[in-house]
This record gives C-alpha cells, structure tokens and sequence, in this order.
C-alpha cells in the first residue's frame, strides 16, 4: 500500500474472508483506509462493510454518496441493513432511505420503529415458516421449488393460519425422516419465543441458556414476525460479557476505535465523580490533622488500609456484577452470597491484618501494629459488605449495577479505611484530636 | 419442599427445561438440593447434570455411586460426558470409567487425552461426514436409512479418502437443492478448520468473527476428527469475556458457587500482592516524612492524587485488556492506542487539574493549588501510559494482561501521584525535606 502498488494489494487481500479484510481496515490509519477501499473496490462487498467496527464503518460511511450507501443496504439482510442505518444521524437515514428499493425500505423502516437494542431491531424478517398440514416431503418439495426463499435458515417454523408458532424442526430432523412422516409429528412444540420487544441482553441470555441456533420472535399478538439466529447473537453475548469491566472501571464502551473525544468526555465523568469522592475521603482526613501533626506515620500508613479495603471492595464488587449479569442472582439466595462474602472478607482481613500489624509492630510501635490490624479488619469487612451490597441495590432500582457501583464502593473503602485508623490511633490514645 | 410435600414440587418442577431446573438446584442450599433430587428423581435426566454449574454438579456427584454417575455419563453426549468427568479428581475418573459400557469409554479416554481447554476436549465425535461422489439424493437417502448417526448436526461434512475435509454444506442448501445435483456443486470449500489442539479462546475468537455455526475439527494430520457447534461455544465466548473484570480485579474465577475455601485463596494473594505495592507507596510517604510534619495539607490532599490517578490508569488497562482479549491490538496499530490515550490522558488531566487546582487554591493556598494540579496532570498522563504499556508488556511475555496487569498499574500510579505531589511540593520550595 505504502509502494502505491494497488495490484499487487489487491492480490494480498483477495483470499481473505470479508471478516479478516474488514479487521485489516481497522489495523489501518485513517487515511490508508481510504487509498485501501480505492485499491480493492470490487472485494469492498457488503459482508465486509457490515463486518467493520461500527465508528470505522461511519467514518468510511461519510465519504460516500447516498446513492452508494443505499446500494450497500440493498445487498445485505435485513438485520445488517438496519445496524448499519441505526448508528447514521437522521438526515442522512432519509437520504439513504430515499435511494433504497421500496420493499427494502418498507422493511428497514419497520425494524427502525423498534427501540434500539431490543429483538425488533435485530431480527431477520425472512424465515421459513409452513403450516401444519405438510408432510416432510411437501416441505421439501415447497423448499426446493419456492425461488425467493432465504437460504440462511437453521429451524423450519410450523405456524397455524393465524401465524402463531406451533412448533419448530431442525433441519436434520427433517433431513433424517422419511418423506411420508407429517412435519407436526417431526417438529418439537416447546420452544423459546422471543418477544419483540425483548432487550437483547436478555436475548442473549436465553440464547446461551437454552443453547438456541435460531429462534420466533412474536409480535404482542403472538404472531411470528422474524427470527433471530446465534450467529448475529454472540457478538451481543461477548459484548455484554466484556462491558463490565469497562463500565466498572468507568472507561465507557472502551472502545479503541471510538473518536478521541467520545473516549475523553465518557472518561473524565467518572474522573470527576471520584475527585468527589476523595474530597470526601480528604475531609476525614483533615478532621484528625492534628493527630497527624502528632506522629507522621500515621500519614504513611492510612493508604494502605484504604488501598487494600479498595482492592477486597472491587474483588466483592466483580463477583457480584458478574453473578448479576448472568442472572444468578435473585432474592432467594443474596442473603446467602452476603454470609459468603462475610466469612471470605473475615478470612482475608484476618490474614492481612496480622501480616501488616507484625511489619507495623516491628518498625514502628506494637501499638501502632495493633491499631493498623484492626483498622485492616474493619476496613475489608465493611468493603467486602459494600461490594455486594451497593450493585444489588442499584440493581433493585434498575440501575446497572456495573455503571453506577465503583464510585459508590470507592468512597466508602476510602473513607472507612482513613476513619477507621485515624479513628483507632485516637480512641487508643495514641494521639488525640 | 418446605412442606415435604414430594408430590407438588414433582408437579411445579415438571414442565420445566432442564436448564431451569438447573437453575432450580443452584439457588438452594446444599441440604434443599439433596430433598429436591429426592423428590424429581426421574425429571433429574443428564441434561440436566450436563446444565448444572461445575462446582453444584461436583457437590451432587459426590453423593452418588460410581454406577450411577457411569449411567449418566452414558447417556450424555461425548462433550458433555467430557466436561463432567474432567472436573473430578483421578481416583473417582477411573471408577466411573469402570463403569461405563467400552466403546463411550474409549471415546471419553481420548477426549481427556487432549489438554484441558483445547478443541479436542471440547468437540463432538458425533458427525455427518459423507464422500465427495455423493449427490444431495445420495445424501438425503444415507441420512434418512442410517440409524446410528446423530441428529444434532448443522452442517454436513465432505471429506476425501482420506477423511480430509473437502468442503461443508449447510442444511438449508441441502433442502433447497434438486436430488439430482452433486454435493461438490453446492457445498463451500473455503470452510474453517479447528486444529485439534487450539486453545478455546482462540476457538471462540474464530467463531464470533466468522460467524460460525459449526465447525470441522481436524487432528495433526488434517483428518477430520470430531465437530464443535457454536451451542457449546456461547459458554466459553461469555466466560472468556466475562472473567477480565474478575481477573483485573483479582477475584480468580469469581463463581458465586466457588467453594469459600477456594475463593479465599484466589483473593488472598491478590491482596498479598496489593500489600506489596501499597508499602512501596508508603516508603515514598516516609521518605517526605519531614515535608508533611511541616504542613499537614500534604496529608490531606495527596490520597487524592494517587486516587484519580489509579482511577485514570484502570481504565486505560481496562480497554487495552479488552482489546487484547478481542485481537483487536497487533503490533501495527500499538503505537496508535499510546498517542490516542495520551491525547485523552492530557485532556482528562487537564481537566481535573484545572478543578482541584482551583479549589485547592481558594481552601488553602495558590502555591499549594499549583502544586496538585501540575502533580495530577503528570499522575494521569503517567497513569495512562502505564494502563497501556503493562498490559501490552504482559502480552508480549505471552502472559495474560488481565491477570497480572492491576497489581502493577496500581503501583505505579499510587507510588508516582504521591511522588509528583510531594516532590513538587518540596521541589517549589512550599516545604524542605
């Protein structure tokens, strides 16, 4: 590319799936991406473009006319026509609606009435779906015969004439059975409808539960309107999976590819919150400033019982975001992940207590060694509490837990570990106030 | 249950899916769980052993004879009968495989030969594989006269002589294709092969980006050996994504159903290790010792700096990590995310330095407020650097990033905010050393 020897790259990316070439963009700078599409115009499919980061894919968007989008649009399925509209502002959707085939259309602006991250949004609208007079062999035949058919399908949908699902066949049933067998006999009844409605989160999960290929999604009244398959599915398992960390840690989506000043203004939010919050922290400590004055080592040492009580909050915190996410945790058996933590938080603060309180003890006063163990104690005990207790409370508000619990965590591990030591180096007589 | 009444829990639990009824056994105590196996024994089917959480399923072996275990085992498919076994301990390994009829045996014995959390323990011997001189008549007559083949398949394979793979068919192209026509013309050739011993991250990896339902598994000689489909894959691809936070944060595996022992010792070290650098941190405190006796405002105001900093520099880590974890950073685009988070590291420090400097200011004094704001300003931009530079370090030295990263950005950003403030502080002239 650099040698602007457009042959010989066009050669390189040919063999490459339109995944790998779409990664091969976002390796690259902004401007290379450019000289890159004029290189390979003709492998630039509408696979590749519907396989690009959702920031890459905007910017090399804007460069193009409607006209182009629309063509784009036109050639994918459904679900990767509307993700791909879903993320433009709304002039330029018009713009690019405007150019799309009036059926395309039709069924983009549909999906788009959906909310965002819901079923509607994300489902294929062509299915294959039969009424429950078939046989095998009519199936087979309808199959074979019918032109327009999709030919991404993994369940074959039995409906009743009101295009409510009664069942659903796998395709290697059908495969395995003679022609003369009647498809209601093949088919299995109970099966996972979708609501479209339904948040993809909640998609996902049951997707991962049941171990679903495809799925119905039913509108209110029942009636089978798209289906969903696990391939569009696990990008939204691994991203909902990985979001966590990135939430907790307050960084946003996190995503490298995200313009500088999406990163910087999701970032500092957070920043900000927790100059709050150690102003907070800081107040306790200015409290006992004249304890301070009084012996120095109680500044040295107050952050490492803060900084530890930190860690055992964020390990509690993890685990709880976590159980949360993959809906393990419910009202019957919190009470039980409480006594948990308890007891693990005990055996931790036991164990860092007497190491830190004998190092203490050695190299300043055993006192001293006393004060900072049992500040240590306290400290992961009430932060191994606020671990599992602030996220199970936001998410009783229906707040996301990963969003809003590490500020809250943070502050009262900071604030307990300084008041709790400070507050022991006083009411020992160490020092007074 | 609480009632002893058998009978109605029998009827409540009935039309359950075996993973509900999972999902059931999880939420109770260890005594419940023992009466409700009593009370459902014939709803108690493997599906729904193979669904329970890998530590509720060991507690529930435990209790059970080796004969009983083998009988499960026997009805599980081969993956699944793998994962039960590989969890319990050699002794009990062999004394259900004792059990178990031969030919299962065989095949579970060679499954566990393969390396935990490779391909070749995670696949499916079960498979469709079919000679490239079938036609889709040929094809469709063998699968519907066979008896003993499997009916969970999604793709069908065609392999050489050899059973080296030539091509796959999804089963939809099957049904939508006259009987006259041969597998070869509808088959694809360019598939993705899984070489028996990949790493299942790397496996996950491949399915996500290529959107794969199922996939051939092929041995050293590039046989094809057994299938993966993407059902037994979304447990892994959530997982994988999942575990970062609770790595990052130092909570080992994080399961809610981890014995306490176990997860005692996961976090333990963690705080161990955090210990470690905290002290670091407090040597640098010590060493200003005589600048703090001088003006307690250091004291007050320097956990606020190593506290923004860390806050800065975890999410920095957190999206590095992400990256990594998705294949995302290569060597090529590195030099790009340390500019990128150096342009957000010098806005967020900015930023927060013009707030705390401000209110620094008018608490205390002018000097002092500049003093933190030019301390914060270096913290989050040697902070950034370090949420990028130690996890790519990691990677390099083929270590996991999530694991091994926090411990180090921690110290680093808590020793160098103390360092910047303090140094500062004295290098102005505000207090001597």
């Amino acid at each position: 590319l650099n040698d602007d020897n457009e042959e010989s790259t066009y050669d390189l990316v040919e063999p490459l799936h339109p995944a790998d070439i779409a990664d091969l963009f976002e390796l690259l700078e902004r401007e290379d991406r450019r000289e890159l599409a004029a290189a390979i115009t003709d492998l630039m499919s509408s696979e590749v473009v519907a396989e690009l980061n959702d920031y890459v894919r905007e910017d090399m968007l804007e460069d193009l006319p409607p006209e182009a989008v629309a063509e784009i649009v036109g050639q994918l399925d459904t679900d990767d026509a509307v993700q791909l509209i879903e993320d433009l502002d709304e002039g330029d959707q018009r713009a690019i609606l405007a150019e799309v085939e009036a059926e395309d259309r039709a069924v983009i602006e549909t999906a788009l009435a959906y909310p965002e991250e819901t079923a509607g949004r994300l489902m294929q609208r062509e299915l294959i779906a039969v009424p429950d007079s078939m046989t095998v062999g009519d199936l087979i035949d309808y199959l074979r015969s019918e032109e327009n058919l999709t030919t991404e399908f993994w369940e074959v949908f039995v409906v009743d004439h009101r295009f409510h699902p009664l069942g659903t066949c796998q395709l290697s049933w059908i495969l395995r059975t003679p022609r003369s067998v009647k498809i209601t006999d093949v088919m299995k009844r109970d099966q996972t409808l979708i609501p479209v409605g339904m948040d993809q989160e909640e998609v996902a999960l049951r997707f991962q539960k049941y171990a679903l290929i495809s799925a119905a999604v039913v509108d209110e009244n029942g009636r089978l309107v798209g289906q969903l398959t696990v391939d569009d599915i696990v990008h939204i398992i691994s991203e909902e999976a990985g979001e966590d960390a990135l939430l907790m840690s307050g960084a946003g989506e996190g995503d490298i590819n995200e313009p500088l000043r999406d990163a910087y203004s999701a970032r500092v939010r957070w920043l900000v919150a927790n100059l709050g919050t150690a102003v907070v922290a800081s107040a306790i400590i200015a409290w006992f400033g004249a304890a301070i004055e009084q012996l120095v080592a109680l500044a040295v040492l107050m952050p490492i019982v803060a900084s530890i009580g930190g860690n055992a909050g964020t390990q509690t915190m993890a685990v709880t975001v976590r159980a949360i996410a993959m809906n393990q945790l419910t009202k019957s058996n919190t009470r039980r992940l409480v006594l948990r933590e308890l007891k693990v938080a005990l055996m931790n603060g036991a164990t860092i207590a007497v190491l830190i309180g004998l190092a203490t003890a050695a190299i300043f006063t055993p006192q001293l060694g006393g004060v900072i163990a049992a500040a240590m104690v306290i400290n992961i005990i009430v932060s191994g509490m606020a671990g599992v207790l602030v996220p199970v409370a936001f998410e009783r508000l229906d707040q996301d837990p990963a969003v809003a619990s590490s500020v809250f965590v943070t502050m009262i591990t900071d604030s307990m570990g300084f008041f709790a030591f400070l507050g022991l180096a006083v009411a020992s007589g160490l020092v007074s106030m």
